[in-house]
């Protein structure tokens, strides 16, 4: 049995506000970070390294210590944590409005990896500026295999910086729109071939329900989005896909195109669960079985030879 | 081995006239029927019921037959070919704008089966108004596997005989946006599941570039969509999709589950050549090992188990 190595995430820890057309929460845990680290805990030990204010809850640090996150690496500045508020016109990203982004402590925050979290060989580079992803590289020297992911602001703000760090990477992690932005590619084959260009082994292209494609070579893998009859607030899919993802790595402990197509279909049954609740609620809430029975799920999504098991 | 059954196909034959941003084309072979025949001759005898004017050239007559494609159903009426003519403004189908519709000959159109097509088993009401295709049911009196497409014209329009004709076919595809309109529902699996609820055994929608997902029961199958490098003409993908589809239900001679998935498969590999060059230019040019060869590309798509095999 390989070793489960421990995954460092570096990125966002946030209290968000989010209102749907049915429900709104206030001030609940949220995050890039948040999201990724539950996720991946299901699978692997997490080491997290993100900032938050003196105002932060204790109840969601106690949250993520329950699962065993190392919370050596979490800063806490005087000051107010990184508060996001948002609006959904409908039940899907794309209907995402941001009404306010409060940066507070984040404003001036930099990675620093305690001694310990130094010889992590998994890394997750979660969406934070290109410039402090790359710290984090400085810092992560035996770090075996580097994931990260991004945004559009980073495009439009900070490109020079992201294209040094896809050069240091092992797997991108983009959204269609973000990966057509990038490349100026309008079809994601093209724009994956581009992103491999600069020398990351996997490119993953997140498609929201329409699931998500791994680039590897000249290989691609097309990975379901678990059906689902409702989507109760999309916020934290694409870190739980992440956490799903690195987690699964970890305990596959190799990246062969088997464990990434594998971890492929993790990462989609993680997001599945993040859009069924608020903040962090239902992966926190959920267990190895809900996952390994959404892994079976997806597994009959794809495959000619139904073994007459229903779902 | 099964007996490879004829399949009917009713539907429209037109002369299209396409602009795209990089290249035009004028009164070429188009109609759903015309798409649908191409693709599904390659695995199975097709027999064509549709219409067409004195001034259809004897060339696309010639393309047809060369195809062994059984034209005693294919009606010649004094007056005009039915002609379409749209713009892309991008490559994708979302981006068409339908400039004119000249039904010419089609106005009047009622399909009449000849007596040899009329032991049929099995059918594809290509998209015509509701009424028509319902028309054919009472003449396909032999039927064992109805499929049938639609558009948004008739949802608009026709609704009432579209419930109609879903309550008696036993596979609907549609595409995405279709299905949400239909049901009013704005998740594709509660929407397939509210189309399921007409008594089809089967829902395909498609996606496009997002690939397709077929249910059943409570079964959901993702096929992928062959990942393209360029669209020339995103026109007639749907139909050549159901060529592909129910070409390799007539070779496979069943309709079981597993059936229907590699059947999915067949339909997107139409589906991608039909939209890599004008009209049915690709797709009446693709011989067996073209199609084989994509098949076995998007059976590597969705294996979890990699062959080793590249492509």
């Amino acid at each position: 049995m390989a070793e489960v190595k421990p995954i460092l995430v570096v990125g966002s820890v946030a209290l968000d506000t989010v209102e749907t057309p049915a429900e709104s929460t206030s001030e609940v845990l949220g995050g890039a970070a948040s999201y990724f680290c539950l996720s991946a805990s299901l699978f692997a030990p997490v080491r997290l390294v993100a900032v938050v204010g003196e105002d932060f809850p204790g109840e969601h640090r106690e949250l993520l210590k329950s699962k065993g996150i190392d919370l050596n690496g979490l800063q806490v500045r005087p000051g107010r944590t990184f508060r996001w508020f948002a609006r959904y016109s409908g039940a899907r990203l794309e209907d995402r409005l941001t009404l306010d982004t409060q940066l507070g402590v984040f404003a001036d925050f930099h990675p620093t990896l305690p001694h310990r979290y130094q010889d992590s060989k998994l890394v997750f580079l979660a969406n934070i500026q290109p410039e402090l992803q790359l710290e984090v590289l400085s810092q992560a020297r035996h770090a075996e295999f580097i994931a990260c992911d991004t945004m559009k602001l980073w495009l439009d703000t900070a490109l020079p910086a992201l294209e040094r760090l896809f050069r240091r990477v092992h797997c991108v992690l983009m959204n269609d729109e973000e990966a057509v932005q990038f490349t100026g590619r309008r079809f994601l084959p093209a724009a994956a071939r581009a992103i491999l260009d600069y020398g990351p082994r996997a490119v993953i292209i997140k498609r929201g329900e329409n699931g998500s494609l791994l680039f590897t070579g000249d290989r691609v893998f097309s990975a379901p989005a678990l059906p689902l009859e409702a989507v109760k607030d999309p916020t934290g899919a694409g870190d739980a896909f992440a956490g799903g993802f690195l987690g699964s790595i970890s305990r596959a402990g190799t990246v062969d195109e088997s464990a990434l197509r594998r971890a492929v279909l993790y990462g989609s049954v993680l997001g599945s669960l993040a859009v069924q609740d608020f903040s962090v609620s239902r992966v926190a809430g959920a267990g190895m079985d809900d996952v390994e029975s959404r892994f079976d799920r997806l597994v009959d999504m794809i495959s000619l030879a139904p073994s007459g098991q229903k779902h």
